[in-house]
Order: structure tokens, then sequence, then C-alpha cells
């Protein structure tokens, strides 16, 4: 037998506090990690249960909802997405995705998964879906169910403006899902208003939590497709119908929630709440603002022409060395940023500014941290020109 | 908005410590904890893919395997029973099930979720499946797949005997798929000793961490199953495909792992190591049968002929009342045990001597409260009997 032999090589944890500015996870505060290391209750302890209560009332104030049926999913942010395309799509069902990046590809994939037929609204990646293309794919597509759409591409950092198309959706009679992973608690998000009927997100964003739970809410009309299913959700872990009688007054046992995570994401809602919404999402977008003007002054140019304000999605200049320079920034500063994916691997950064980690000491720090890089990588700079132009945006506001 | 409202609602987290002696979860150590709220690492950070394959090598060992795919799923122990049947089992594909309690009745239910046809050999709940009832339904049923068993049934007691079925079931050239929830670090198991094709468990039973992360354990020919596949996994979130693509060496992103989960299921996992697989089993099997000795002192009756020494599921007597002693003990004596499910809800008691709740002093103190408890009841009990019965099996260990 192994043991010994594993157990002596593998030593006590010690993880860096990195500056986490990457595409998440973003910086966990100490109040969120304290909370994750209280005592284990019972899933079914009523002490639990009123912890579960309160989290929902938390989660609908951070959502902007009334939905009775909001929750967290005992899995993190794509367990979430995985959890609204199985509950609300049934085999020969009809959806368009917007398909722009990493997040509308897998989303297809799911609901491809799931027994759809998927109509895909493909655009570059790092552009956005029109409402006019919505409302073509809906005429050609009279008996679409759901259409599904990306408010946060974290792959491209593309911010995708969700009223007007709301608007479309809803005309047609179809349900409107929304991915809201890196939105959720970092941009303007109001699922009430805008009639969404279904959204996920995940913890480890805005929310700045460990990842490990999907906070998902369903409208009454998405509850109502949910009842009218002539199937079972293909998912047993991540049905509904089920679920829904855990979180609600029924206590039914599904199955054993992730205690200590439910514990983490209260506080992460407390903390989001106490700050406000408004003035959260405020200082998301101030803190962007700055950023960016100081990118552009190191000549890093932005992929989206509709920018997200908690990911920043550049392109690397020629002759730049993608992985030298973030190991570099990981090694020498602590830094974490994200490489690109699919089309953009090896040819952009993904910064981002979610939740705690969004604040002036950081965009300080990671744009003196590249100039450094940068001029090494032998990129010209006049210097201190990004820092002035950073902090020509705090002195503005 | 009701941000504000909802805010003064929702105090600071103060969940208390109970003793935590039901089906699960069990008692998480200090350590565990600590671990727990360790600074998060991004999920691609050259220190964390070293926790996950440190953590790898740590669950191996537990398993004792060599199965290079072995990993945690990203969710609870049902996510890992939700796993293993997604990734084995093609529409049309046929399974046996042994369905004698509700975990059984579960695999059943997610096996058909997956387009299997599934033959079940039911049996009453309390009893386990024979290797008889077993080959005959292989004999019937040639085509089979998979055969699915719950070593550990949680909601009955009853301890699956699996190695003389094994044999059987590799005669047919079915995969054998093992559900070891409640078995895991507590019980004897030996993937690759009783050639286990596939099993899964859950963090918060026998390896004393807090739930979120499912154990499984894929061999060599569950995984040239997977590999033979002509269709998509239907779960991408629980596509092995996928997953071990990013706990392997090309380390492709899928879904942001639970970060800080991976921490405490670490150091949960070098605790059961730095204890010793053999002196931990004999630990439960020590503290099981005194508190066996003890409850039968008290009149309880054990519900399986073969029973787990991680869970004890005993008759409530006839005139006790079951949510009136389960609460005095929550209330007065802080313990937690669990209550029936299914037939037996409200007629039995679930008492868990799992990990870290497996000790001498747990079953001194929950024989006493529930002698204490039973009289009250008026249940007519010799004062001390239910101690000096425990004490006998200590004696003479």
């Amino acid at each position: 037998m192994p043991a010994d032999s594993e157990l002596t090589k593998v030593g006590e944890l010690n993880p860096t506090a990195r500056i986490l500015l990457g595409p998440g996870p973003s910086h966990v505060p100490h109040r969120v990690l304290r909370a994750l290391a209280s005592p284990t209750l019972g899933h079914l302890d009523p002490e639990y249960l009123a912890i579960m209560n309160e989290t929902r009332s938390l989660l609908k104030a951070v959502f902007r909802t009334q939905n009775e049926l909001t929750l967290a999913v005992s899995g993190t942010g794509s367990a979430g997405m995985e959890a609204c395309v199985c509950n609300l799509i049934e085999p020969g069902d009809e959806m368009i995705v917007g398909v722009n990046g990493v997040f509308g590809t897998r989303m297809k994939d799911v609901a491809e998964r799931c027994g759809a037929t998927v109509h895909a609204i493909e655009r570059p990646w790092g552009e956005i879906i029109e409402p006019e293309a919505v409302a073509d794919s809906l005429v050609k597509h009279p008996n679409t169910k759901v259409v599904g759409l990306v408010h946060a591409e974290t792959s491209t950092g593309a911010h995708q403006p969700i009223e007007d198309i709301s608007t479309i959706v809803h005309e047609s009679g179809a349900l409107l899902l929304l991915d809201a992973v890196t939105s959720l608690g970092g941009h303007t998000l109001d699922i009430d208003g805008w009639q969404i009927d279904a959204c996920y997100s995940g913890t480890q964003k805005c929310l700045s939590c460990p990842p490990g739970l999907a906070p998902v809410t369903f409208s009454d009309r998405a509850a109502a497709a949910l009842d009218a299913r002539k199937t079972r959700v293909q998912s047993w872990y991540l049905d509904m119908t089920m679920v829904r009688q855990y979180w609600g007054e029924q206590r039914v046992y599904h199955h054993t929630a992730p205690i200590n995570m439910t514990y983490a994401l209260r506080e992460s809602l407390r903390i989001v709440l106490e700050e406000g919404l408004e003035p959260r999402i405020n200082r998301h977008a101030l803190n962007h603002r700055a950023l960016r003007a100081g990118l552009e002054a190191l000549g890093l140019n932005y992929i989206p022409r509709h920018s997200l304000t908690t990911l920043n999605a550049v392109h690397i200049p020629d002759g730049v060395d993608d992985a030298r320079v973030r190991s570099r920034l990981l090694n020498e500063y602590n830094i974490e940023i994200g490489g690109g994916l699919g089309p953009f691997k090896g040819k952009a950064w993904r910064i981002g500014l979610m939740g705690a980690s969004s604040t002036k000491g950081n965009v300080t720090y990671v744009l003196a941290a590249l100039e450094s890089l940068l001029t090494d990588e032998g990129v010209s700079l006049p210097a201190g020109q990004a820092l002035s132009a950073a902090n020509a945006m705090y002195s503005t506001n």
C-alpha cells in the first residue's frame, strides 16, 4: 500500500496570497474566509435551514428579483449554466444561442446535449449580439422556447446589452436566459426590471467568494415552463423540480448541500449589500476607466468595442511574449492575470477587476508592473504615462 | 430595492458547533477548516495545479488504487453518482442496479435519465443484494454494460459484500460501479484488489471534510468504455472526457474548480493517511461494536443484518416520539442524529460514527443522552446498563 510514501510527499498546505486580477477567482476577503471556516452544521439542522433562507433573501436582493425560485446550485458557474439549460429544455425544443466567445459556445454545447435544436447567432469573438439579429432569428424560428445570451463574455470582455433584446424575446413568447457569471455584483443587472426568465452566475467573480456555488434565479414564467415539462430533467443532481423542494418550505432531502460554501456565499452577499449595489457598480466602473486609460497609454488596445468594467481584454502587442510576461507578473509581482482562450490564445490578456479585487491600489500596481515588464520586452514607453493617465481618471471622478 | 431591509435582517454568521452523529456531515477537524480558509489561488496557478496533483495522489492511496482517472468531482456525493453513471452509460445501454434503499433507488433514477434500460434487483430495505441474484440477473440480461451497487446504504445502514459479486460481474464482461459515499475512509474498500471499475464517494462522511466534492475513480476498463462512447456525455459539467484533461497533464481549462474545497479535501486525506487506513478502519469497527452493545442494551435493535460500522440504523421502539427525541437531543445535548427516510420515516434512527466523529467520547455521550431521553419517553431501562455494555467492548479490545 502506497499510503505512507504518499503521505510524506504531501506537506502542510501553504498557498501564496496572490493578487488575483485574472478572469476569476477574485480576491476573497478575510471575512468570507472566516465564515467559510465556521463549524459545519448538518444540512437539515434548523440553524442551517435559517442560513439557507437568509442566503436566498440576500441573493434575491443582489439579483434584484422577487423570484421565489432563487437559490445557489451546488456546483461552480458552469453547473449553473447546465442547471438553467437542462431544466428549461426538453429533447426537441428549439433554442437560440448567441455565440461570440467561449461561454456562448459552451451554452450551445450544453443545450445540444439536452436535446435542443440550437439556432446559433454567431458573431466574431469580441463583438456583441445585436437586437436585430435576435429579432431575425426569432422570425425564422418562431417555435423557439429559449433565447440564451451571455451578459458578460469572460473570454472576450464583451458587455452584451440586454434590455432591447428582452422586449423582442418576450414579444415572441420565448424565455430569456442570461449568463451573468462575470457581471452579478459588479455590473448593473436587473432581473425583474429587464424581465430575465433565468439567470446563473458564479461566486468567484464579482461576489468575491471562493468558487463552488452557482447562484441561479428563475422567473415565474420559467418556473411554469419547468412545471409543464413532459419529461424528467435529464440531470438528477440539477433537477430544480426537486432542488426547490429542499430550498422551499417542504425541506425535502435531495442532496447534501455544500454547507461551508453557503456560509461563505452568505457573507460575501452581506458585504455586497453593505457597500450597496449602486456604489459597488460605480466602483467597478471607476477602476475600469482608470485601468483602461493606463492600459491604452501602454499601447494595450481593448478587444471588445463594448467592454465590461469587470474584465479587461486587451491585445498583446506584437513581439511581446505572452507566457514570459504572465509568468514574471506571477513570480516577481505576485499578480495573476489571465491569458487568452480559443482564437485569442497567446494573443490577449484578460485583466479582471472584480469584487474585492477592483481597487485603486490594484490598478496602480498592475499598471506599474506591466510598464516595467513591457519595457523589458522592448516596447518603447514614456515612463510614468500609464499611471498619469489612470490618476487623471480618479481626479476627474 | 430591498437591499437595505434585507441586510439589516441578516446578522453575523454564528453556527453552533454541533456534535455531528447523523448520516453526514461528520465532525470537521480544525486542521481541515483552517486549510479550507487558506487564500484562494487561481485555478490555473502552478501552485494550485501542484495541489491538485497532491490531492489526486492522496485520493489514490485512500481508494487503494493506481487508477490514473482518479479525481474530485466539483459537486457533492450525488454529483459523483451522476458523474459515474452518465459517463459509463449511453442511451440504450443496459444496467443492473441493486435497489435496497434510497441510494440504489437514486442510482436507478439517474441511470434511467441517462437513457439506460435498468434491470433492478429489488430487496427489502435493510437487506443486501446476494451474489446469486446478481448472477441470475446477468444470465437474464447478458448485454448488461454496468452493474451498480451501493457498498454502504446510508438509508438503511446495510453493508454490502462486494468481492464475490465482483468476480461474477467481471466473468460476464460487465463493469462494476460502486457507491462508497459512506464507506471510503471508514470501511475496508479496495478498489484495485476488488476490481471495482468505477466508484464515487463524498467528502463529508468518513473523510470528515465539509460537503462539496465527490471523489471518483475509474479503472482502465472504465476509461476504455468512456473512450469508446459513440455519443457525447449528456452532462457537460460532469463529462470526464474533458474533466480529465484539466486534472491531467494537458491542464485544459474546463470549469473553475472549487479551489478552497480542494484545500480542505487535501488536508482531510492527509489526516486519514497519518492515522493509517487499517487503524482508522479498526477504530470505526471498535466504536461501532461499543455503540451497538449500548444501543441494544437500550432496546434499540438494528435494522440491517449486515450493519455498517460507520452508520448505525436502529428501529425506534413503540411509543417513543421520533421528532421529540431528536429535537431534545439537538437542543438539550447539542447532538445531531438522523431520522429515517422513505419507509423508515418516523420509524428509524441513523447514528453515524464517521471519521472524526467516531470516538469513545461520542459513543459514551450519545448513549448517556439516549438513556435519559428514552427513560423520559416511558421506556423502562436499568440505569447505566448501556454504558456498561459499551465499556465492556472497549475493555475486551
